[in-house]
């Protein structure tokens, strides 16, 4: 998934209970292949942060395959060939995850399926990767091979971004894979993020005479009429039908019980096509929501991200559509495809594993999903674009 | 005003400069009177659970009085007459004060007016008292002057309470009047107040997929419309109009910036008249909101305190608001009105200073309001009802 504003929601998902299942203990036999990999890379913690040991495994493993340049920058890795192919194929993920949820901080195999916090999201990926690095020495592109840190928290720590400012040179390319979990079909570009906090005022009084006052609270009723009546924009891009989306995420307000209370606000949280700007965004909210405020009133852009077009007319990223048999979709979250793209480089999200299981205690990947989505990317390295 | 449930709004009339004024220094000359016993009262602070030296002083200047028999039970302290009258009258105020707001803790003289925490709210009342109790031995009705603890906190602190429970025959009396800042105008009875938080269920999902949960901060909407169009029953009873009131105090819910939530909650104050019962009230509160509510949302009645009526028709409660020349209102917040009412005790509130300044950096009682409150008493107790 994608930094901090994309921290997945918790709890869903609970409710399904995965049994027994086989935990990776000390001395037990670890399954073998790319299963194996991913597996041994779920049983190293990496919650954001603590990336350290598991940069220490990736760099060990890409070390080994002499048609590699590697470089470590903290605790991000990056590894490049340089056959001189005409086009540069940048593939993308993040080694860190999200705290465990609902007691998965362990690996644990059931049948063909592995449970554990990151297995989807995105250790699966991660293993896909680290597999086609290792075993194709000659892609039809130069690949570089990026492993970086900090991507489920704020942008500040983002290893992406460290690396855009610090070394730039590293992440050169025509195009770009995120190895995010889509369920083995591309999902095109990213829609933009934006929140806004609204803090509508009043004034105080006793409860037992509120016409003295006014109150605050009851102010938010026609904003969140307002809000939940939003029907988003659904802009066909690229043959991909983006979905914008508007939710008040956050909601205070009170002074004690017998206070009219003077102020009360709102967390909004928009998600808009990458057809729009942040600023033209915004100016949409400002449109729909204008009537609920008044002159005194508090509107603060907390943070803003642009989105992605899809970009599926690049010739890297239709092979890369071309190879998974499946028609592409909009990717209605945000991830760093925005930032590749704010660098000049179209990107699109494609991984195993179902993004609907990251982040919950269910979180899982199964064998089939992780051959199938190694197969498509051997494909496209193999046969180029 | 009236125990925790009650404490007044903070801020309310901070605006109003009161000027620079005389502090009771040290070594300064306080004013004599019933305004130099003010000041003094006001001089020691007696914030709520700190009420000991403040009883102190009480207790001392009561045992003053031949004709007096003082009780001390904790921090109370409660002084009778015994003349053999046929009537007997409780006359009670709270000896605590709210915390100190906008620096008001010391005393501060401007022209005629004393400035100050409790200065109306309510040692202007208790200065009344004590000077009728040191200067009317022979009043036509047996008299209680009870002084108490608590009534700025929760009712488990309330002072009336305990002695209600320990030592009730200290309260027994025909009719009582609460000596709370009215204005000089008696508040007849008073009215109910409930809390009531309803806590509305939803379901998360990420905000890019909303479809895929229940955002439970918008099902706030129609709630809070129909608690923001709420108009309030106004009966008249007794000659005096309750105006009932529905107030949101509280509002909260939230995950995540990026999850939308599966839980918000509303805290309502229902101020009600003193005809209903506090459960015909909630069930009226019911009515309203049901259509707002799902089968797995929460309901929880969090505290309630039923009303007092009027009791003009007392004679003694008439012969007081006969003393004060003006029309009685009817008194719109709750106070231990309710819980002498409980006792069988008719109850008014009648005392010097206004009770829209209490609780402010602005509280204030003038030498004018302090003598007109001691006039009417003093008829009240001469003449008898």
């Amino acid at each position: 998934m994608t930094a901090g504003a994309e921290a997945g929601p918790p709890g869903v998902g609970d409710s399904e209970d995965v049994g027994p299942g086989v935990g990776m203990g000390a001395g037990e036999a670890m399954p073998h292949g790319l299963f194996g990999l991913t597996t041994a890379l779920v049983a190293i913690p990496s919650v954001s942060h603590v990336e350290g040991p598991i940069a220490d495994a990736v760099e060990t493993a890409l070390r080994l395959c002499p048609w590699l340049a590697v470089e470590r920058v903290g605790d991000n890795v990056v590894a490049r060939t340089d056959l001189g192919r005409r086009q540069r194929l940048l593939l993308a993920g993040h080694l860190d995850t999200v705290p465990p949820v609902g007691g998965n901080e362990e690996p644990r195999i059931v049948g063909e399926t592995l449970y554990g916090v990151g297995s989807a999201d995105m250790k699966g990926g991660l293993a896909v990767f680290l597999h086609l690095a290792g075993t194709v020495p000659e892609p039809a592109f130069d690949v570089t091979w990026c492993f970086y840190v900090g991507e489920e928290v704020a942008q500040e720590f983002n290893g992406l971004r460290h690396l855009w400012e610090h070394r730039p040179d590293l992440l050169e390319a025509d195009a770009a894979i995120l190895g995010e979990p889509t369920g083995g079909v591309v999902e095109a570009g990213c829609q933009g993020t934006l929140r806004v906090r609204i803090s509508l005022a009043g004034s105080r009084a006793h409860t037992a005479r509120p016409h003295t006052g006014r109150n605050a609270i009851h102010r938010l009723a026609p904003l969140l009429t307002a809000v939940a009546g939003y029907r988003g924009r659904r802009p066909v891009l690229g043959g991909c039908e983006y979905v914008e989306q508007l939710q008040v995420v956050e909601v205070s307000g009170g002074v004690s019980g017998n206070v009219v209370p003077d102020e009360a606000s709102v967390l909004v949280n928009h998600r808009f096509a990458p057809d729009r700007t942040s600023a033209e965004a915004e100016a949409s909210l400002r449109e729909l929501l204008g009537p609920s405020l008044d002159p005194g009133d508090r509107w603060e852009l907390t943070d803003a991200a642009a989105g992605a077009p899809p970009s599926l007319d690049h010739p890297v990223l239709a092979a890369l559509v071309a190879a998974t048999g499946t028609a592409p979709v909009a990717k209605q979250g945000w991830t760093d495809a925005s930032s590749l793209w704010a660098h000049g480089v179209p990107a699109a999200n494609f991984g195993p594993g179902d993004p609907l299981v990251a982040h919950t205690p269910d979180e899982h990947v199964s064998v089939g999903e992780l051959e199938r989505a190694a197969a498509v990317l051997e494909t496209l390295l193999r046969v180029g674009g």
